[in-house]
């Protein structure tokens, strides 16, 4: 119990002191740097141990421990670590990184200074496709050739756009007002202080494969490059727990646990009462989100999808 | 898109109009009452809209993009609606409630007047014994003779500390110091109000078997007569895809997906060589945490668990 | 109390209900819109009467309660009611705004739809000085005819800028990185939800002499516009408390205090021990803040700065 | 700028190493103590000069800008430092802290763990009796002879809660159960990790006057003992710019300045129009809690209250 007094000493991490002011890079020209941090696995492990007492040094080892905590999202035991992070950074992605409220932010300011003089560029093979799936992603690549066209009319138009401010600077206007029509693909600069708890959260969403590639590269930098080294047992457990895990509805579970059974008549079935197989006049399946879900969770746990087998294709 | 100006007049729902300032009794002397709220299915829709645009109107109904954005964590639509309860509830209970920290809050205060008169009691046959298996839980009850004799204590010592209390302010005591020791059965009360997403954490959190049974009244009333009236659809959802849903580690899944090929030989080794199947010199399978929380899974899929077949059982 | 079960119908405010859906322009293209709110002035008391005890009511008319706790700063009070805003914005501004994180946010989302097609244009007499002052502010206009020449340049590069973006779509260019070159002049939407408490403070924020014009816009318009017409009480106290406020310093309040019994000598020697009356070599006052600040206060209060004097003029 | 990257070493700050899990006692049997820090004085001026540029780097030492953001409550820099702390104190006054939601807190589980052996006891000398000014506050103190009784009643009421606690788990009632009758007093503790921005806060509020003194004993010690050694620069300006400032009103500033200039018959005035001078049948002056405030204000600034002056008395 903290009820003993000691005397004690700063908790330092090696792996971590070796890194500080270290820029991992990220895009063509940004960045992330660890400016500092506090705790780390072991100090999970004794606020754990304040709230859940003494007994459970005796039948968990740390490691244990720390899985228990973060399987059951006993999650205030993680908010004890905290690290400060420098971030260079497209004002783009930088405009979804702040929409994550839990975390301390100082960015550069240019009302106060000259915008940094950097944009992010897009190589000739870098265009990528909207995806016909999803709304919001992206899916393969234009080919090069107009992808050189594309690359040299970002070029001349980001010129342009320095062109434009520098002109407003020289003639006087306030720096407020010259930034306003500044690309959102100028880099910024802040520092971004967050504790474990709430940066796990950030990298289970942005190391997803939905989030956008730009903000991904930061997340998994973040991810493998630093909270690996700072928290290692935290990071093992969270990949199992988190990152690797799958989450299985309601129906899922149904449909899963008839089909392990072998039973995949009565899985069409239950797929027809809930509405779940749809045909169109011709009798082809019609796409339904929920089922697809479904489905790919079939196919990693190694299990069948009986109502795909028709030679019938899906209707579009 | 919101650019269109149209008159609105205010989102209202009758099934909750009729409910407004209804005691919802809990626990011998508590109650949960809505107060207000803002929103409801309909808004979580239109939040949705402004942020996945226009596309989505044609391709999802509204109780299919609600399910979709619970399915998937965005989270932000759902904190568009909002909701005001007034709560009566043992300073106990309300420890653990109060650490939930998006939420508004005013208490009634003890130091500005009068602690509230009631004190939540015991009867005899509801003194829960400590769980073996769990650090945190209860399991089962005391016989109801020695039952009959806590609960007389019980009652001996509330007067007590009544009549401590009471003489303290008789004498002038202010009542900031008078009430510093009340019982932590004393009722308080208080205005709470938060945004449905966090609401769902609380309920997700507080309806959980580990909960404990008093705060799990409170949350249970909350959910199914509260939430369920104010949002039918997000309700319906929020029990597919959280309360009735199941995480399957990195690991789970590996073992799931070999026994729903059969493949239990394999099972077995993969478990040993993750060092879940460790035993003691007798050859008798060690407890281990989350192998237990596997097999609970495995089961709750109709799938068996081929290394605890053996006749030799657990050590213990 | 809260104990005395009551049925209740919802608290409308009347001139709210007027308001909701209406676009309050702000800017060339922008608006503010109320969708919904939840309280008023008399929840207010409510929630403080459930704090404060009944003792309350006697003592205090509802008016003299709401501006004893804005006073004070109880601000839990405040936390109780709620508003929902639509809000069309130029990116630039929004990324002040979206730095105060205690709202809930739906903003429109350029990757799942196409950019609004406006960007926030700036006519010949609107374009501002840099403030010589201040390293963040503005001051005065540039001269019409340059002014002419910036806005024409302006319209080119928001044309070109469309252009870029349109033509990327047009080839086939996911949405998400499309809009990497956008104008930070570029319109978005969001509702924006906030309770009172948490408004105000950015009200005080924004509203403030040194906030950037764009924002201020706004702010003065929600304060105005809605917060006056929603919470009428609070708002006169806001406005006497906060707007209209002043805060002393501990050397202020020493200063302040000798000026008004016309010790003027003592309060340059004051000053002197300070540090805050620095000369160079040629007896100039040096310009420091701090004095400055003090310098507007006791002008403010009517009173003299005797340390000003002096026919030397301020170093520069 | 960021933009160069540079080999760091950890900031430490000797004076804060030096203390390290040292317990500064608070209460008859409480404490504090700090586990852990980041960040201090120079990385708040770190954290500012990305904000605010270069230019900040020639004008303004690191004291000056300090005291420039906190005096202009820039409060982002000020989050970059952060402090985790152990502290030890009776649920009552936890009470009170656990209402600030800015901040980690791992406590001690009496529903893992025995509850600790220790409630807050009061000495003879120490119970406080009710202000009759302040519906919240104590003042003075009991007789010594008639505290000599309380404290005794006390003694053996506490007696009696811990014998109730312990027959209970020796009956093998569960933790989480035997525990609901524990008086407030009895002693928790806790990790406690906040920034120093919310930490500043929370210390104007807890320093103050009016805070409760269980309370406040520990703000007190925080604030002299820690953040002084931590961040002496903030802790400066914080002493001048929040815990020795004063808020002067609208209309305060009216009267203010109307005495300043000897004006005593139209501050008279004012204030009669303002409703602040009301008299009952008799002539008297009835009390006026902003009055009140004000009166304590000109005092405070050696400037008269002509309205006082008169020989009737205050209407009671």
């Amino acid at each position: 119990m903290g009820n003993a007094e000691t005397k004690l000493t700063r908790f330092n991490i090696p792996a971590m002191d070796e890194i500080l002011g270290k820029h991992f890079p990220v895009l063509d020209d940004g960045f992330v740097a660890v400016i500092d941090y506090m705790g780390g696995d072991s100090s999970i492990v004794q606020a754990a141990r304040v709230s859940y007492g003494d007994g459970t040094k005796k039948i968990s080892e740390d490691r244990g421990l720390i899985r228990y905590l973060l399987r059951h999202r006993h999650t205030t035991p993680f908010e004890m670590c905290e690290i400060k992070l420098l971030i260079r950074i497209p004002m783009d992605a930088w405009r979804q990184w702040i929409r994550h409220r839990t975390a301390n932010v100082n960015e550069y300011s240019t009302r106060y200074s000259i915008a940094i003089d950097t944009m992010q560029t897009t190589s000739f093979d870098q265009w990528r496709l909207q995806s016909k799936d999803s709304k919001q992603g992206s899916a393969g690549f234009l080919d090069m050739s107009a992808g050189k066209e594309l690359s040299q009319a970002e070029q001349e138009f980001q010129n342009k756009a320095r062109e434009v401010y520098e002109k407003r600077l020289e003639m006087g206007i306030a720096r407020e007002q010259a930034r306003k029509d500044l690309p959102l693909s100028t880099y910024t600069e802040a520092y971004w202080k967050i504790d474990l708890h709430n940066l796990l959260h950030f990298l289970s969403l942005r190391m997803d494969s939905h989030a956008q590639q730009e903000i991904r590269a930061y997340a998994d930098i973040i991810g493998q490059e630093i909270v690996k080294r700072w928290c290692p047992t935290v990071w093992e457990a969270f990949v199992d727990y988190r990152l690797e895990a799958m989450t299985i509805t309601r129906i899922d579970k149904e449909i899963i646990s008839l089909m392990a059974r072998g039973q995949s008549e009565s899985a069409n079935q239950k797929l027809q009462e809930l509405g779940l197989l749809k045909r169109n006049e011709s009798g082809k399946l019609l796409r339904n989100r929920e089922r697809s879900e479904l489905e790919a969770k079939l196919k990693n746990l190694g299990l069948e999808t009986p109502w795909l087998k028709e030679k019938k294709p899906l209707a579009s």
